[in-house]
């Protein structure tokens, strides 16, 4: 018998489809492409050291210019102008702000053909660094209202670049998927004191079964309601609502959970296109007790169609707890770098 | 300079890229999928005549036995189980309900090689006619809450099977999307006295620059805050809340309305993937005067990542209006069939 679920935070249900279910190992057969995507030096990449002119302005650099380790760069291609002022314009019917924001490019390593999965511990750590203080710096603009944080890997989730990166959109507004859950999260806060994602939290560890990585600060688990398969959340163990407001320790364990939970992705599936997103409490709300931050990891292994595009809910055709079961029995080597 | 723009009913923010625009006929001069997909008969295919065994189980047809010309067959890897209870059960934490619900196919033409926007007036008035009917019959299940009607046409759009289809599934319960935007037009109809839907059809047959087809009963425009390229919402002009409230002369009127607008996208874009999604108020709520049902079509032109799964926003490389003109302009020979 298939299951609805409903997530307890975002409210949102999910097909868990057992008639059509697959075995998490299904994925791990497919054909794996963990052979290198690339060179480790593209002379077209605009990316690759050597090519630094051919961006739009560099922002940030970890390390010399001849040897730097990781880049900020403003987008060639924003979606958003980074001048000019947010007016907006109403006319009753259709409202309308002009298109001003901060469009940014995180370049992870100076090498090609890695990926995020394999980079360092100490790599991941200056990535994570750099990417919380473009978080910071965005939110302190006093035109932005929201800061989106993701990372698109693989032709599947939507990049046509090989070369590992990041990308930053920080915004004059909030938009209204993430103005709808920050209401049921104070509506949970308000019938009972305490923030939902907390609650889940600690209702995740009593469970223990879609637990993926425990570290000291973070956990990693794939949500009672996972929208697909593997799904995965990773929340901070203390309560934050903004990544921005992250602690230094929090950010060295946050790197380890995350190279954790991606060398399980990339090792037993076979280096599958995802996307992963930090999902943060508007800039306003960004010290409130009732939001929590979290990173959310969708491998793209299914493809949404218009079930999904009519409804806003997703079927799962993996249980929960079976990816979880999986993911946790992949064995990385977690010493390396 | 980009924009910002919301949807006045969805209150769903788009990013109208400008910077990274692509005009309209960037999209025609891709290549084109109009040669045939396969012969007109094949032996593989599960909805092909004479294989109507392979199925599992009809629910209805037009037609005789031997000469249907369209046929409805229960979905044989359903998402949801038809038989059972919807029993809920919650911990507090976690919330679920028994998978039931009704999952069907609805097979548009014996034909294995053509496509939807190639039917006839004729055929298409009987596809709507027995769409309708299911919709209906699962309205007036008791434990069914909604349902969506929806076709996948194209593998970008998410189906593997060529032979042209809709797919209907019928649930126990609201999906929050749904939910939250039936609050959004409830609240417009307490601040306004009339439906947020109506008011915006009025507006832009007034405007007159997003209108791609106007028939007697039925308006399609691509929205003022459009997702994607050419996305398009086809409106009835009577206030309507439900496909399943929609009279014969409307549906009449509706496939003219849609086998216009499909042929100009098959036309004059090269037979591009997209979904089709009847969005219709959950059956509770069929007669309100709030909400207002649609069918909205969404071309597979570009591809949703991170950005769009971290804040359920859109960035939008065409501009809507831009979009309505290339498509008005398309000619296509609307008095075949």
């Amino acid at each position: 018998m298939p299951e609805l679920r409903q997530n307890a935070a975002t409210k949102e249900w999910v097909i868990i489809a057992t008639e059509r279910a697959k075995r998490p190992d299904h994925f791990s057969k497919r054909e794996s492409k963990e052979t290198s995507p690339g060179p480790e030096f593209d002379p077209s990449c605009p990316f690759c050291p050597g090519n630094e002119h051919e961006g739009s302005g560099e922002v940030y650099r970890v390390g010399d210019e001849k040897s730097w380790r990781v880049r900020v760069v403003n987008n060639k291609f924003p979606a958003l102008s980074p001048k000019g002022e947010p007016f907006r314009r109403s006319d009753n019917m259709n409202r309308s702000v002009n298109g001003v924001g901060i469009c940014q490019v995180l370049i992870e390593s100076p090498v090609h053909n890695t990926t995020t999965a394999l980079l360092s511990g100490q790599q991941m750590i200056e990535v994570l660094e750099t990417a919380q203080l473009q978080y910071q710096r965005a939110s302190a603009d006093r035109r932005i209202e929201h800061v989106v944080l993701f990372k698109n890997h693989g032709g599947a989730a939507g990049t046509s670049i090989e070369h590992p990166h990041w990308q930053m959109i920080a915004m004059p507004l909030v938009p209204a998927q993430v103005r709808d859950r920050v209401t049921e999260a104070l509506r949970y806060y308000d019938d009972n004191g305490e923030c939902v994602y907390c609650r889940m939290l600690a209702s995740e560890r009593e469970a223990q079964v879609r637990i993926v990585v425990e570290t000291e600060l973070f956990v990693a688990f794939c949500p009672f309601a996972a929208l697909s398969p593997f799904h995965t959340w990773i929340l901070p163990r203390h309560h934050r609502a903004s990544f921005g407001d992250t602690s230094h320790d929090e950010l060295v364990d946050l790197a380890s959970n995350l190279r954790q939970v991606l060398g399980k992705l990339h090792h037993g599936l076979g280096n599958p296109d995802y996307n992963l997103v930090f999902r943060c409490a508007p800039v306003g709300h960004s010290k409130v007790q009732y939001f929590h931050w979290y990173a959310s990891l969708c491998p793209r292994l299914t493809k949404a169609a218009g079930f999904e595009l009519g409804s806003g809910m997703f079927v799962n055709t993996t249980i929960p707890e079976e990816s979880a079961a999986f993911l946790r029995d992949v064995k990385i080597d977690d010493q390396a770098g």
